[in-house]
């Protein structure tokens, strides 16, 4: 039997051919080329690997059921990304010119709306038609969820008033859900119970959570030289993150009006608005409050995992794949 | 038994009590309020009532069975008019601000996008569960056609070669594949063959081709008192319609140079633009053009509605719909 992480490799490989195996040389090419483009751009593909390995753990061994559901949620993930950098007027993609900036807006609405389109079309291409309304019924409620995590996000940047319930609302909507679906979608696809795929859900969504906490952490606590992300970004873009919640929860008046002053500032240099709102959340403890939450989270996750059937080999792989992703710092 | 426009408005009617019953209070506002608003804007809801009709056709006499169908289609319409409105700059629609007017572009995107979710969600709402995956590929089949044809429209306006039957193939998959769309899904819903199906689909592609046509004959050759639309709006906005490059096919030398300069310049006062363009088309019989080619397509889709099987009495309204829908001038 491969090791975990040449299982993980193994899947991915396999999927990034079957999606390659999607572009066409369809006309208008001013539709179908800028979605070839984003969907090439590379990422983790974690969402369609995890929905592949739940299906594995209902005996979908060849992947022939699952894969339809695996193109689904990377297309339509990939759909929430284009649109999303229109909306954030974000020039740069995994490295690479965003669709807006590479064409045009216009170019980059109507390509990310064909690519909804084609994610229910990937979706209605399982081989077992009976699963297809409790497919969709999933499909369309993370779907749904998503559009209302970004809403949440926009309307949050503009209100002072956001709770530590609402942020976490918000990430979960945003990015959780959709890992949740994918494990959900990849279980029915392969003909598991709802109540098997409602457990691999809540582990998907738990694992999202404990994930996002880790990179708000990673953001303002990690080491930029291993993380490859810029440090104090969201400091620096006075994003609102759990860890800003929760220093002003914790912050006597002083410190509260110092975190709030300095997040309504944007200096042309931010290297001590860094360093100042860094010290003020570790005055109070917020990597350990954050690690505790998180690690709240992931314990919940794997309660779920372990509840759900299925094999238990897969579940080890499962496993892996979600340490891994929280794995960058100790 | 009603007359016909009684049973059309009737059925427009019952069509907007559940279609208003579909709006929510929920949250986040910022994303739902501006769906409901645009769906409240009015229209024909042609679509919707051809579904329900078409339904009919088959014994779905309650509407039971192909309302999700009729909300579907008017809600994925108002999608792409959503969107469309945002790509051309629009800032009316229906005599009211657009979305991205009343509210901003990001808006606009995002609540088009969860307008395009729930326009499957609509779909997957019908009764018959065993109709879903023939009703999905149709819907994917309609939604590609339209994402298309507004492709190839952005791209005409930029190309000085387009032929005749490319125009007819972008106004076929901007405007008359969703028309068909409509009356194949709403047969299907209710137990339709598809042989039948196929049948009203074609139906209504060719009405709406029809019905393209006579809109841009109107545009140039109509009684703007009677429309209600400017007249030569197409010319002022050198929109090269079928009556254009039949022009240009028919032209002379000498013709054809002058209508091309003509449709090069943009006069700030296009009152004199309008009345040569106007003259040249019609020195060559496009208005008889235009209205040979609508009466053909029309006779073709009669000859559909006939060879589908299906209640008598409905053909009879749907044909008068179609016949309503062309009626502007004689």
């Amino acid at each position: 039997m491969l090791n975990q992480p040449d299982q993980i490799a193994q899947l991915r490989e396999r999927f990034i051919i079957e999606l390659r195996a999607t572009f066409t040389n369809r006309e208008p090419r001013g539709l179908y080329a800028p979605i070839d483009y984003v969907l090439d751009l590379g990422g983790k593909r974690i969402r369609p690997v995890v929905a592949l390995l739940a299906a594995r753990m209902f005996g979908d061994d060849d992947l022939s059921k699952s894969m339809p559901v695996a193109l689904a949620v990377e297309v339509f993930h990939n759909f929430t990304l284009l649109h999303d950098d229109i909306m954030d007027d974000s020039p740069i993609r995994r490295g690479q010119a965003t669709v807006h900036e590479k064409w045009d807006v216009n170019t980059g609405i109507l390509s990310g709306d064909l690519m909804l389109i084609q994610a229910y079309q990937h979706l209605c291409e399982v081989p077992n038609k009976s699963t297809l309304p409790a497919l969709l019924f999933t499909f369309n409620r993370v779907a749904i969820g998503v559009c209302e995590g970004q809403q949440y996000d926009v309307d949050f940047e503009v209100r002072d008033d956001v709770t530590i319930d609402e942020y976490l609302k918000m990430i979960e909507l945003k990015t959780a859900v959709l890992l949740g679906g994918a494990l959900e979608m990849g279980a029915l696809s392969a003909g598991a119970s709802q109540d098997d795929a409602d457990h691999l859900y809540a582990f998907g969504r738990l694992t999202g959570l404990a994930f996002q906490l880790q990179d708000d952490l990673l953001d303002t606590f990690g080491d930029s030289a291993s993380t490859g992300k810029l440090q104090g970004n969201d400091i620096i873009r006075n994003k609102k993150t759990f860890l800003f919640l929760k220093a002003i929860e914790l912050l006597g008046p002083e410190g509260r009006e110092e975190l709030n002053r300095l997040f309504s500032d944007s200096p042309a240099d931010p290297t001590d608005k860094v360093v100042r709102v860094t010290e003020l959340m570790a005055s109070v403890g917020i990597p350990q409050e954050v690690a505790r939450l998180r690690d709240a989270f992931q314990a919940e996750a794997y309660a779920h995992l372990e509840a759900a059937g299925g094999s238990a080999e897969v579940k080890v792989v499962l496993r892996a794949l979600a340490e891994g992703l929280l794995q960058r710092i100790s």
